[in-house]
């Protein structure tokens, strides 16, 4: 009985190439044809889920994306406290960093590309709304009261797993959770 | 009488121009050809100044990292505001946009080059010194005591910058100002 492979557990599998490639070499070095090997599939049969280059790569961002956000949903399920959700969604692994980097390989596209630009908009505003809401919770004020201070915890994480990804010695897992600390001890005392 | 063009005025001006190549196409796609044809010089001449692409990329960047502190500094010494000299900093401009569209291009290469990544780090602390300075002079607690706060606040500036790098629309100069005014004023009243 012939395998049937779900279209979209193929895009999927070819995302997660994807976001690999591009975390090795940079958007820019990346091809259809070095996205197809790395996948195993051929380049005719990747352009019969992604129609080029510009797709596949907002297929990989959103697949780095996501892996992120599950990584700390997966934390704070296991009642982890909230900056080592945010160490085990920064890149202090092999899955981390290829997320990072991929995350900020498309930044790099997203200042060239209008289309790319509204996709990273729209998954950091995800981000801000989520950390909005779990300040939220946490001091008692709702999400519009504390939203500059769920900007600057954004704003803290992104600049941790942008440094941590260029600089992976300077930024040490002990370095990143002082800053947290020290961030959301602002954001959660007033 | 000849023009006698000074050595490290040569190398300053090369060092705009391969700032402006890298901002406009990231710094894949720079070559030694590109950034000599920008400068209006020969490749030939280029060599003379600087021996290959990396030399070349270190000196745009540190050409726009001081551009960055030259912008700040003279913010100050008119007496704006340190959120005004920020703002002065950042991607406001079309000077301030090159400079931090050069500036994450470096990132992308420091991800793949040690000797990158040090020049790298060396800026970055750079300016966690310059902060921790400020903030300590503001709230007269010592540098060292101030240090999280230092790192905090260079965290929001950069990560405003990037943001701002990516996605102008979504960061007009309000926004980053609504951004900086919360974040110091966490770090200046505690």
């Amino acid at each position: 009985m012939p395998k049937i492979v779900d279209h979209e557990e193929r895009r999927s599998s070819i995302a997660a190439a994807a976001a690999d490639v591009v975390a090795g070499a940079g958007a820019d070095a990346v091809t259809m044809k070095s996205i197809a090997d790395r996948a195993g599939v051929t380049t005719g049969a990747l352009t019969h889920y992604f129609a080029d280059k510009d797709q596949v790569m907002v297929a990989a961002m959103l697949h780095a994306n996501a892996a992120m956000h599950e990584r700390l949903h997966e934390a704070l399920a296991l009642g982890r406290s909230p900056v080592d959700a945010l160490l085990a969604a920064l890149p202090n692994d092999d899955a981390g960093r290829r997320d990072w980097l991929t995350w900020r390989a498309f930044g790099d596209v997203a200042t060239r590309s209008e289309s790319m630009r509204l996709h990273h908009r729209e998954s950091m505003d995800a981000w801000r709304i989520a950390a909005a809401k779990a300040i939220s919770e946490r001091v008692g004020r709702s999400p519009d009261e504390v939203w500059l201070d769920a900007e600057l915890v954004v704003a803290v994480v992104d600049a941790i797993g942008d440094a941590a990804s260029i600089d992976p010695e300077s930024w040490p897992i002990d370095r990143q959770r002082a800053l947290l600390d020290h961030a959301l001890g602002h954001v959660l005392s007033n």
